[in-house]
């Protein structure tokens, strides 16, 4: 069995949540409204991808987005954290993309169906290297950026999400308990677009990280 | 480290993937069309809860119903497994409750929002001890029943079934590969209803089976 090495989060960790519209712009861009509260979907582990394997494009989807966000390791498990700890149960971070099927998640929304063919795929998220907390002081304040061939398509500041990293701990372990190796994406700001068979992607924190992958047909 | 020993999968398991309205008579009390392929949904690991511990109503929730299911544990993993080699990836069954907050449910439906909240919360998936395959020598053909206070609610056979064990199977790794140690749940017969905090639940497989559990306030 792997040792539980959190910089290998990815090989034992158990979960991923996901936070959708967290950023103002982008749930504008896809004409939805501002949330209230966070809307939180899973992806499973087998869903993640490391640099030298590719995206896969589902076999059923037309319209695959990509969407660059920060994603949050967490360290020391919690139930009902409360937001002024929340902080101290980050282990690190990592960059990762939240690949949507967009024509799926469409049909999902207007059926009242859960988001699962559209977001948890095998390679809809691609990770980073783990980023240890020390390396990120302000994670409240990065730039994320995207290009796909080289054209920038997202570039945003964490500042503008809605809900902070810290409310977002607090919230989520209220009712599903974190433990060592989730993984938290948290949302994306606006630029999401279709990426093609054969696009090479390349996505960055800026001054911490970069990665890029390429996409194939599944 | 736990062993990955098979008969305690919720230990290590790192991903429940619920198969909705996988039996008509269900759907149809719900007044959800049948579906023409299976709606997927996922639960995380931290979701499990054993005999000896209570099932919690969430704070949020005024509206927590049981639906009883078969669950698959999977035992040797795969990617695009054909219906023909399914049964091959089985290593045995459990009993589960897929609890679910309905009145969350309804309003993530009729928003278009994933039922994250209704379905993915600490104690949505009580299961009992781990079944050897070779206790069901025919998943398609048992009976399965819930009783609250002793009164019977849910009594179904999984011959009821859409969508058989292996086709789901077959289905659902053809975009999200299977691992040893997965639970598939496979849907529930007709007749959910709302529990109330010290309810008393009795589930089982006849001449397989039992298990109970109480209802407290999270
Ligand atoms: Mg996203
Ligand atoms: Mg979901
Ligand atoms: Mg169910």
């Amino acid at each position: 069995m792997t040792a539980r090495n959190i910089s290998r989060f990815w090989e034992w960790g158990r979960k991923i949540i996901c936070v959708g519209r967290n950023y103002a712009d982008h749930a504008k861009e896809l004409k939805n409204a501002i949330p209230t509260e966070p809307i939180l979907f899973l992806k499973p582990p087998s869903a993640y991808v490391r640099e030298g394997s590719s995206i896969l494009v589902p076999s059923y989807s037309n319209n695959l987005h990509h969407e660059v966000e920060l994603g949050v390791v967490i360290g020391k498990g919690g139930t009902a954290i409360p937001e002024s700890a929340a902080m101290e149960h980050v282990a690190g971070y990592a960059l990762c993309l939240d690949m949507t099927a967009r024509d799926v998640q469409d049909v999902c929304k207007s059926k009242g169906l859960p988001w699962t063919r559209a977001k948890a795929f095998n390679t809809s998220c691609p990770v980073s290297e783990f980023i240890p907390k020390e390396r990120i002081p302000d994670p409240g304040n990065v730039t994320l950026w995207l290009k796909v061939n080289d054209q920038l398509r997202q570039n945003g500041c964490t500042s503008q999400m809605i809900f902070s990293i810290p409310y977002l701990i607090s919230y989520i372990s209220e009712f599903i308990t974190l433990e060592e190796g989730d993984l938290i994406l948290t949302g994306t700001p606006k630029g999401v677009s279709a990426v093609q068979v054969h696009d090479q992607l390349q996505a960055g924190i800026q001054d911490v990280v970069t990665m890029s992958f390429r996409v194939d047909r599944q």
